[in-house]
């Protein structure tokens, strides 16, 4: 009950919401023929709302990361708003969508299927990423071990519970060694909607350059936050991704969990801090924003479901004003 | 983009829409310990718009059927508005909620990593139902056989390959034997809301009436389109029911699938039937709405999404004025 009423206070502080238009669909998807017929696969889920002003400005697509779906960007645990409506608020249209393979988008079930049915051996049946709450601790960076909290932590940690309900299994697997069919659908969006900003976080922190190396037409922006980044591409390569304004974002304690835990952001900001340099050495227009170096101390890697989320999408919202919409 | 398009011109038809608060969280959930430390499984997500006046009215509960998600009330395949924008433009606070073990609700990943990791045989791995295109025109009712249309056939059948997308793997037998916990989260959403309608669909059909009978204290209004019904309930169990009005939908063409298809629809009608009757007799408010026999032909399994689905969207907001509101 506490979420609920937590929900109901924060919205009616905000007030009512009008919106132009919304509504959910699917992009690409392709048939395959299995045993008893066709399936479809590969296809991505949308879920959109475009507000009264949207038109003004550039849409923005928002894709989660490992073991969770699009929840990630709705109502935080703790019951305010997300990123999705703050966006919305500011006059963003905002789509919403779930990794091929994960949530509502689907994914190839065949593979299980072969192994229930003795067809194929069942270590060969891929790995599903069951990420238990000892593990996200330590990879979310609610602190240094396990049940321990930094002084400063900016998740709200009262909530941890509400937030272990977002972790799902995570079928990427089922893709291959790369997660292309989720590039794909997210640059095909980005050509659909005439021009997007495409976000992504963590597992999918990256996947907006590798769908601008798909196809860049239709990609005006893009925004990664906390992900390791490739650091070896080739000029060209480089050259594609200089042309689209990008914006890296970092939170808090990135060196701090003991051991460095499952993963390790430290590494993952060096490579980053690395590819923004590249971009900049290739024209192009890119902003690391650190946050403890802006003085904006104790975020998570959930940052969009910290207690200040509300001013980091405001600065994320500031940079898109800046750097994608005067170029317009 | 003719999809795109589609939702851009019924949209624009419709005009802006305001609400009042909108979000998404999670009803139960419960710590699983496995090997590596623990997760939580269970909980049930739902996602929902209050409109402005929906205090005047009792909330709506959705949940969709077999292989399917939450989409199934959004956005038609062919674009137009579903049941959950409909009824919130009718005033009435929606809560979409993806089953327990599918889509954003997450599932029980162990029982599978317990097969990949050779601890339990192949053979033993929960089944997962992959419906095939070809299945689903047979179950789905699009037509007398596969490739073969009803005349009269009220689904948006151009838009056939979108609605395929719709269909995920469904991993309800990691449930178990039945699907409980999704009973028991409906009920406890019931609660939470201070009281709902409870609607089901296919799959999902009669999961209001198990959820009442876990706990009916939430629950104000039961409405079940199309699915086999429970027809030896206890003398006890239907006085329970009895006290909540019930509404029973089906659509058209129920036993006119070839060989009756992999489901038989016209004798699950028939259980519904019966059903209703017996809850008569314990003095129920029943309702059994066969569409054809009104006057209303064609309609479809999904018929949510048939191209009359605002007008059978309008018959069960009739039906919740008169047998449910006017009750308060």
């Amino acid at each position: 009950m506490k979420t609920l009423t937590a929900l109901l206070v924060s919205a009616t502080m905000l007030g009512p919401l009008t919106i132009k238009e919304q509504g959910s669909f699917f992009v690409g998807g392709e048939n395959k023929s299995i045993n008893g017929g066709d399936v479809t696969v590969n296809q991505m889920y949308v879920q959109y709302q475009i507000p009264m002003k949207g038109g003004q400005h550039v849409p923005v697509v928002m894709v989660h990361g490992c073991c969770l779906s699009s929840k990630t960007w709705e109502t935080t645990p703790d019951g305010r708003i997300g990123w999705s409506e703050y966006f919305v608020r500011k006059d963003r249209s905002v789509y919403l969508a779930d990794q091929v393979s994960r949530a509502r988008s689907g994914f190839d079930a065949q593979q299980y299927l072969d192994v229930r049915a003795g067809k194929v051996p069942a270590d060969k049946m891929p790995n599903i990423i069951n990420a238990t709450h000892q593990v996200a601790w330590l990879v979310f960076r609610f602190g240094p071990k396990y049940g321990e909290v930094f002084p400063d932590e900016q998740f709200p940690m009262q909530a941890a519970d509400e937030f272990y309900k977002q972790v799902i299994p995570d079928l990427n697997a089922t893709l291959g060694p790369e997660p292309r069919a989720t590039w794909q659908q997210m640059a095909a969006l980005g050509v659909k909607l005439n021009g997007a900003i495409l976000m992504g976080h963590s597992e999918s922190g990256f996947f907006p350059e590798q769908a601008a190396l798909i196809n860049p037409a239709g990609i005006r922006g893009n925004i990664s936050i906390e992900m390791p980044c490739v650091t070896n591409f080739s000029q060209q390569q480089l050259a594609t991704l200089a042309k689209i304004p990008t914006l890296v974002m970092f939170g808090d304690h990135l060196g701090d969990v003991t051991g460095g835990g499952p993963a390790n952001w430290a590494q993952s900001f060096a490579t980053c801090n690395t590819f923004v340099d590249q971009l900049k050495k290739a024209g192009g227009d890119a902003v690391m924003m650190h946050l403890p170096t802006m003085g904006i101390k104790g975020n998570s890697h959930m940052l969009m479901q910290d207690r200040n989320s509300d001013q980091l999408a405001d600065l994320v919202i500031s940079w898109i004003d800046t750097h994608v919409e005067k170029r317009k």
